[in-house]
């Protein structure tokens, strides 16, 4: 059976997602943040070294890291849903969104949490690098969701569930969601999936999940 | 034919030792970091809207990030060499590593450096998050290791390439690197190989090759 180790309000949420998208049976494991620290409970680390989520379990194998469990489980269990055929110009789009998520589109929000978390939302670092960051990201995610519904094409696959959460992040700064409506014609299109709404009501307390104003 | 848009002291000299480990012919188009904004040059955003570096170019084929360019360049032209055989738990390994390179280990380096570069080394949001941070991704990363020589087993794969950037990075932090003997013998390792040398002579300015002291 696999366990998905569950933090709320996490990158967790959407490996919750994928699973009730590919109508697998699971089954959550819980951990709340610190509500000073928000960090993940040290429970999390008897599970992975680094304590982090989403980390998943089936079986023997322990995976953490969003893009590897989301590889993993299309592969594993997916019979060729969710992700285009193999050798497509679709299936390479779907591996480069797979690793930019992560890779490029977390790294500028992240930077204005913490920022933002020690009191130096006004710093320099976020105005000559942070602000621009995030300008250039998100100006070219929405230019590319002007091309087209999904992030590979015209159906879901699962490299736009692993976008879904920087876009989540995103939605809760105003100004940065309201100039951007392609962005937030994705979510609000995520938001309503019969299979998003389940693992909502499964994983409990996500504050991202938000309409766009 | 490959042409690797190269940017230096980047991420794209991992892409070079890559091609130089697969025997392929390529050709470099150089770019320089402007030295007071340490950013990639404008022209680079005529290969791709988001002007980063690395970006390859195949033919009518624009890549950007560099997970994807890996998957991208050891699929379509390694015939099996620097990745383990579908469906065997390397592979999953190797997945693994490919995704943590950029989505774990690269944040608390990058903040690390945001921060010391705009004055704010002293600061709470570098004692409380960034360099427990840094302990924790380097500790397990040191930890893995131990256990094996590459980080998928016993034999290089294009992880370790994906891997080498944020390592190479940690190395400019002495007390980092010294207390971590494993991952100076990792670098130790990659920067003697032939290739990988002959990937430094060909891409020119590279200040993160260093020995460990």
């Amino acid at each position: 059976m696999i366990v998905v180790h569950h933090l709320n309000n996490s990158r967790s949420q959407r490996v919750l997602w994928l699973l009730e998208e590919l109508d697998i049976e699971y089954e959550i494991k819980y951990y709340e943040r610190d509500e000073k620290t928000m960090l993940a409970p040290d429970s999390l680390r008897q599970v992975h070294p680094l304590g982090k989520s989403p980390v998943i379990t089936d079986g023997d194998l322990t995976l953490a890291e969003s893009g590897a469990i989301i590889e993993y489980l299309v592969e594993r269990y997916g019979n060729g849903r969710l992700v285009p055929p193999p050798n497509t110009s679709e299936r390479l789009r779907y591996t480069y969104w797979l690793h930019y998520a992560e890779g490029s589109a977390m790294p500028p929000l992240l930077l204005n949490l913490i920022l933002n978390r020690f009191g130096l939302g006004d710093s320099q670092a976020m105005s000559a690098f942070v602000a621009p960051q995030i300008k250039l990201h998100y100006d070219y995610i929405e230019g590319e969701l002007r091309k087209s519904i999904w992030f590979v094409g015209s159906y879901l696959t699962a490299a736009d569930i692993q976008m879904s959460f920087p876009l989540e992040l995103l939605a809760m700064l105003p100004q940065e969601i309201l100039s951007r409506p392609s962005i937030g014609e994705f979510l609000e299109r995520i938001h309503t999936r019969k299979a998003y709404l389940r693992a909502l009501e499964r994983g409990g307390k996500y504050d991202f999940a938000n309409s766009i104003p």
